[in-house]
């Protein structure tokens, strides 16, 4: 069994966030992630809720800014919070944030110098959940996911291919169309190489007009989002709605791409994700 | 009037969040602050928390880890998020974190090289009132305090110094009887010289001991704080209890001293200062 190291232990609306650390074989690297396990009646195993964040954060940000432990506790589901990339000395970097150490983008890479490391795809669906499950008691049955920004475009990628997996996705200002975006078609050269059919499996517009999904989507976008030229929510709107679901793909007046967006409708998500996970 | 600088403003749970800055004559010194607004049905002026953040802390600590904006917008309170000292190259600093920038102990210093810059007492309960009052619709009549550690040792002290203008005051793990603890007497000496009566005036324990308050207390303390023995919260304990209040100092079990002790208890805060505070 692989070892875990706890970097941190915090009592948290009666449940404990955990940070803890573990020698990655994907990453080549140590990972750190966080996960939050509420406190709980019964002896039943709790349902898990991915949360995957955005460009320059780590495990931390959603953990301390989105406030999900509140509703997570009322619910009674679990939520992790993995890294955004592989990190450390060893591990290659570029000067811009938006690609390198905390700008994994959730896939596999292909490419040097990226691929010893920058194997975020596998990491979180394979490594992570086997790390997750034989540790915590947790309903492998009872998955969902949801993220922020780059941590959407994952989220949303994760879910579409792994379907019997993840029951439900939402998103909060995804990338919503990489192979057509600045936020995507750079960092797909890098990881991947010059433009394939490998790129379309990371892209989440086309991956739900291809294959569609038979789980539940749920996205908010803040129309005074700051980068909705990068995130080009339209295609993706398109493809959401096509799927008439109902009132899946919401524009929300007046926010921004902030915590302070994602933390207004943190309630929302968590409450629309557990009542599919118990369904 | 006094010009006030917009550095960002987001949409939050329906109101707004916005950091501004200000030249300050008490600081001298560009100061920075938060200040959450919540959407409001009616007209009438809006009541005000003040929020006091720790060691370390900026004004944006409690703003983005508390979760109090969505109490304030449920309760249409305004919250004000002062930074913890002056900043800046033209100011004093310590190498040691819990002195010099970021470290002000909401004290009106009088020695150098600290007295021309640190000024908290008097940059928040004059100098800032003035600006918030002339910028915002804000009641003047309904004003409460509130803080976390050092803030919480500030929040009492003006509280207790000021009871006409602080209806409540609540604390998270507050800073309890500095005159006594390594948190106090180390900075008392720093900011105001060899002991005196003037330490007196910014310990918590003795002001409520000799002068009491009229006004509502309420204090968390988690047992499983790391700093226990630098908070001393055993003075302040006795005292509010010979108030006879009821319960109103609390140790919350298992909690640590992090936000994910503050944002646990938050709800509570924020309703029971709205109950004073519309009385």
């Amino acid at each position: 069994m692989v070892e875990m190291k706890t970097i941190a232990e915090s009592k948290c609306f009666e449940g404990t966030q955990w940070v803890l650390s573990h020698q990655s074989k994907y990453c080549a690297c140590d990972m750190t992630f966080g996960i939050y396990v509420p406190e709980k009646a019964g002896s039943s195993k709790l349902p898990l809720i991915w949360y995957l964040s955005g460009l320059t954060c780590t495990h931390e940000n959603a953990m301390v800014k989105s406030g999900i432990q509140r509703w997570a506790s009322e619910k009674e589901v679990a939520v992790v919070f993995p890294d955004t990339s592989p990190r450390g000395e060893g591990v290659p970097d570029d000067p811009n944030f938006d690609l390198g150490q905390g700008a994994g983008f959730y896939i596999d890479s292909k490419k040097f110098p990226w691929e010893k490391n920058f194997q975020m795809w596998s990491y979180i669906l394979k490594e992570l959940p086997e790390l997750i499950f034989s540790n915590f008691h947790l309903d492998e049955k009872k998955q969902s996911i949801m993220g922020h920004s780059m941590g959407g475009l994952g989220a949303l990628n994760m879910a579409f291919r792994n379907p019997k997996v993840f029951k439900a996705v939402s998103a909060f200002a995804p990338i919503s169309n990489p192979t057509s975006g600045i936020w995507g078609r750079k960092q797909f050269e890098s990881y991947l190489g010059i433009e394939s059919e490998l790129w379309e499996e990371y892209d989440p517009s086309i991956l739900l007009e291809k294959r569609g999904y038979p789980g539940s989507i749920l996205i908010d976008q803040g129309t005074k989002d700051d980068f909705l030229d990068k995130l080009m929510p339209e295609s993706l709107e398109k493809q959401v709605n096509a799927r008439k679901q109902g009132n899946s793909f919401r524009y929300q007046e007046g926010y921004d791409h902030s915590y302070f967006f994602v933390s207004t409708f943190m309630k929302d998500h968590v409450f629309w994700h557990e009542k599919i996970l118990n369904k």
